[in-house]
């Protein structure tokens, strides 16, 4: 008799006609009748009493998926994967934390698992609502023509608040100067911030737990290539199988943009000679006095409209970039010659910024042609004065600058050091000062600021900016002062500003929904070039962030992003031009491993050629990688998922269900993304909580 | 004393001593006075006396140079270097003859060289005309509205001849059946050709001349590196120094492009949508007798017009069609369906190709927007009927597909052995047949074809396409049967195809020249894949290639491009998608050597995803290979001159002394090339024609 039968599956009945014999032992015909049994039981049974540890969604996608059975010990000793997983899930919390306070998005599976939820309550039937998507219109309704609500009165508030000061953020205090009940501990304090970077980075050097990070990140790639192999056509077929929908028109968003070098080096060239000739002699500067008008300064550089070319403009970057970041951003200035920026592509110039307006509502213009493409541009707030803020608004609001396929979002540069040598602040904290007062203040009461209040219903998010490659001569630890004290003349480090900007927006944001306004998510600079520690911070305090590339030399982090969803805003043609070439980009890894990742361009007067930036960005991705359709459709949802347009404006974008977990949440009529591909993202990440947390629940019990 | 004397100089001083003193020994009194003369010489001169090998332009270009001093031996063996030269020289010689046979280019510096008139008679003094180049309009008059010359009288001409087909090719006689005078002999035989193959067979792979070539080539992408290090700046400064130009403004012509993929997917999705609705009534097809409306033909595939996706036309090349190109071929039938290609982007069909008219004219429409691109689309002639020719030039006449930004070339698909499987050719002279004897007719009599006379004026050249990577099943030599005999089921193979089609243009060119007519170029697909000798044959036949990838694995041959600066026209997006990967690819390496590279798209169709193909193709190689401005004017104004504009045209685009050798022939205010870059490439090629022409005539000696 050929033994073709699962061996588990005789030990079993073996061990069970032991058992009800209760004598241990079995005679040569007691056995043959067990086989014999086993021989007529139907045979597809068998598989049932493999014991698989892979995690199936209870929704009906059918594909090729891949099963582990047998032990579970993802490749390394037990005793290692119980530190490992307490590790992880104590980072977990800790991020979760972190989200809650300053109220930014967090990912409902890993928060499911975090608060026991899951993985026993793992739902066993889940059923895809598909009608509604078909019906529904796709375009967001149009906006009113009062965009900016100039014609709305400024809300009025039965109470309001007294601000104070206090060791870098701001109390929201009553009339009797006693902090609000309600803004009580909302940030977390210094101490908290410390202590949890300090736990966070003996995590991120501990031996055993970067072997973990780095083969479970490695088990996630090689999933993701063997997915490909199995399911790449089918995946092919259920994209070909939806109709009217492509790669062109499912909706893209630049997740990184900075406004002054978002058209690039021909627009910016082909708007400087028309203004040349046509405001010839308008007043554009004033310098000790004098009034300067646009064709003397152009007189006393030597140039005329017809002779600019792009070489000439030189805000290309180009090999001599490479690693230093001081030539890229002086790249910014056409001709080499700062005037130039200061009269064509600043916001507070002696045109009101007049010419910047004009240029970005270009580009905005070209972007609404697209009608699918879409953008986060970034607009500088510096913390020099308080004004600024107002003033930025004042442009925004005079010169219309406004569009459906924009969302703002004010890039901060850390600067503190420039400004401290000329005496412009006196510490840290006149600069918080600067920068934060004035939200909350407008937060406080509308009337304030108005213009103010209308502006800030257009900014989604704040990024930090500057270059991550300098030297930090600061250390942040306990013994660094508190910003009122900090009046070195030394920039203070990375994470010091990110933590009281992280502290600051989570006081602004606790007061903002108190008041029923819009809130703002922290979605920095982060992991560009410096030390790693800054994905650290980023990890605790960030939405989202840009970049991200040196996340590929810490794999715990890695990891860390990876259960935690964080988006990352990539800019591969950046990078190629400033700190890693094109093909050694991790993005394609990111991708493969289910990083939540982005395309965007970052600064396409840098570094594009062709008119549309994003889709020259998309199109270069593809072809160096090779990435499918799907791929590509997956990072423009990632994208979409990432940016800080409103919910109500994504449900028409993503589908009425996109932030259900896994399949349900698809909508591939609006996507392009097959369910096939959501499914296998959402298993996998499920698969690897419950990997963690099985572990510690067992420990448990 | 210390002797800090050039040694030469003193054995120089020594031997003149000695020969004045006539006794031939020098006492130590002397040798003193000798050495005393030298140290109170001017020190200064003392460079002079170093023997230079290395050609410096008699014109005036200021930049930092390498000398090369010592014995000149190119660092092989003296014997090893007599011989290659001697092998290469033999080889230029070669090309030399059949581009003169054929009447296509053959650069001059290397003309010089073969006619003995360099080394020896280098110019000593040149200077470059700045004068014109500031003053002429750089755009070509405007075409005549009527660009085909319809209302021009047919030519006549005083004689005619009768055409007679001869093994293959035909000849031109006079009445009394004898060939004319002035077209004997024009083309080689094919003893001859198969003579000249072998020859350049054994020097291919012969072992010392394979090391030689490679450490020149070697050589000279050293020698670039360093020159872009030492000289980087400059050329820069000199580009910008150049009033208006910049790279966006300057010619670039699509070297390489097929008309029916010239559009990309999602212009031929938006197109095919609109004749869904424009024309849902117009019949499109016959179908055994019955006709066929638009509205039934998609009827029939279940799809209507919002329906229709870029995924559903399935079009794009993707992961799977590398090193499949049958599988790339099927991508040309949209939806998979040979009906759709029938209909929208074949120019022979029932509709009498009115759609891909259409479309075309919106491609060349676009073309002509941007001023600056042009391109050489390539439409097919298959060689089953003589109509074809016919066919195709009412075509384009009847629907006026005509552009100043496009000339066009003809593709023959290498298909023998598909029409000979389906009876519609008895043997391989029929096809040559149906190819070429309507154009010797009409040259001979315009007013036999007087439509294709006119079309004929618009086309520049010949292409052969075809996968090469086929196996060939039948080899080319002294027994293979000529073409009237070649009746075969099987391919005849690359050479043979490409040996005849240039035995033909030759006699066809030599007629037409005679005429006062337009001649056409030979401009076959050549190395793409399949066998390394296809280059070989494209090195004695033609006047410039699209691909050439494969140069990268034969070194003699690849320096006798660069020494014949023969056009290559390379599409990396394309071998990105079919042979291999974008990084891998040997453009930038080819540029570096100095070999005549240009860029071009290939199949917008299937690889390119923005509206600018051309642009995107530039940009992706900017961008991963790091380009300098520089360098991306370089390859375009070789685009430019590779291209097979008129003459007239060439010189408003290039500037009127285009064909001058070196700095003279560069107009830096239309190219935007400097001087600097132009000057080093001449020099390099001149410095590696001396090295071998003068171990050469030393021979002599």
């Amino acid at each position: 008799m050929a033994l073709d039968i699962d061996l588990h599956v005789v030990w079993a009945k073996v061990k069970a006609r032991l058992e009800s014999q209760n004598d241990g032992c079995l005679s040569p015909s007691s056995l043959k009748s067990v086989l014999d049994e086993i021989q007529t039981e139907p045979r597809c049974k068998s598989p049932q009493l493999v014991d698989l540890h892979t995690f199936r969604d209870a929704v009906d996608v059918n594909y090729q998926r891949m099963a582990i059975t047998g032990e579970e010990l993802s490749g390394v000793p037990l005793e290692d994967l119980k530190t490992a997983s307490g590790h992880l899930i104590e980072a977990l919390h800790l991020r979760s934390k972190y989200m809650e306070r300053i109220g930014n998005q967090f990912p409902s599976t890993t928060r499911n698992f975090l608060t026991g939820h899951y993985p026993n309550n793992l739902p066993k039937h889940r059923v895809k609502n598909t009608e509604t998507t078909v019906q529904t219109s796709f375009n967001p309704p149009d906006p009113p023509k009062d965009h900016w609500g100039k014609n709305d009165p400024l809300p009025k508030y039965e109470k309001y608040y007294k601000l104070r000061r206090n060791r870098g953020v701001i109390d929201i205090c009553n009339e009797d100067g006693t902090i609000d009940e309600q803004f009580k501990n909302i940030s977390v304090t210094k101490e908290e911030f410390l202590n949890d970077t300090e736990k966070l980075t003996a995590m991120i050097v501990d031996g055993p737990l970067k072997s973990f990070c780095f083969r479970r990140l490695s088990y996630l790639e090689n999933k993701f290539q063997l997915h490909v192999l199995l399911n790449e056509l089918r995946e092919l077929h259920e994209q070909k199988g939806v109709s009217h929908r492509d790669f062109y028109n499912i909706r893209k968003v630049d997740t990184h943009i900075h406004a002054a070098s978002s058209m690039n080096q021909k627009h910016l060239l082909r708007f400087i000679k028309k203004k040349i000739k046509t405001e010839a002699d308008t007043v554009v500067l004033e310098n000790n006095g004098t009034k300067v008008t646009m064709k003397e300064v152009f007189k006393k550089m030597g140039i005329d409209a017809y002779d600019l070319s792009v070489d000439m403009l030189d805000v290309h970057a180009d090999r001599n970039t490479f690693h230093r970041f001081d030539k890229f951003n002086t790249k910014y200035n056409p001709v080499g010659e700062s005037t130039l920026r200061e009269i064509f592509i600043k916001t507070d110039n002696y045109v009101g910024g007049k010419y910047f307006a004009d240029l970005l509502k270009e580009v905005l213009s070209d972007l609404e042609d697209s009608k699918y493409q879409h953008a986060e541009p970034r607009l500088s707030i510096y913390g020099r004065s308080k004004s600024e803020w107002d003033s930025l608004a004042k442009w925004a609001l005079t010169h219309d600058v406004w569009s459906p396929n924009a969302r703002w979002l004010i890039q901060i540069p850390r600067l503190y050091d420039v400004y401290r040598l000329k005496n412009m602040i006196k510490n840290f904290d006149d600069m918080l000062d600067n920068l934060f007062t004035p939200l909350f203040e407008v937060t406080n009461d509308p009337s304030s600021h108005p213009e103010l209040h209308l502006f800030l219903q257009q900014v989604s998010g704040i990024d930090s900016v500057d270059d991550e490659s300098k030297h930090e001569f600061v250390h942040f630890d306990r013994s660094t002062p508190c910003p009122p004290e900090f009046s070195d003349v030394e920039n203070p480090p990375y994470n010091y500003y990110l933590f009281y900007m992280y502290a600051n927006i989570c006081a602004l944001n606790a007061f903002r929904r108190a008041r029923g306004l819009n809130t703002f998510a922290l979605r920095p600079h982060c992991g560009e070039a410096g030390h790693v520690s800054h994905l650290l911070t980023g990890y605790l305090t960030s939405e989202s962030i840009a970049h991200g590339i040196l996340l590929r030399k810490v794999p715990v982090l890695q990891y860390l992003y990876y259960l935690t969803q964080i988006g990352i805003a990539m800019s591969p043609l950046s990078n190629n031009s400033l700190f890693i070439s094109y093909q050694r980009n991790p993005l394609p890894e990111y991708l493969q491993k289910g990083l939540n990742v982005s395309l965007s361009t970052d600064d396409p007067l840098q570094f594009h050629y062709t008119k549309e930036a994003l889709m020259e960005e998309y199109s270069i991705a593809a072809q160096v990688w090779k990435l499918s359709s799907c791929d590509m459709c997956e990072l423009a949802r990632n994208s979409v998922i990432q940016s800080g347009f409103e919910d109500k404006v994504k449900i028409h974008w993503l589908g009425p269900n996109y932030r259900e977990e896994g399949v349900l949440g698809n909508d591939i009529h609006r996507t392009n993304v097959p369910d096939i591909r959501v499914s296998f993202r959402h298993e996998a990440l499920v698969d690897e909580l419950c990997n963690l947390f099985r572990v510690q629940n067992t420990l448990k019990h």
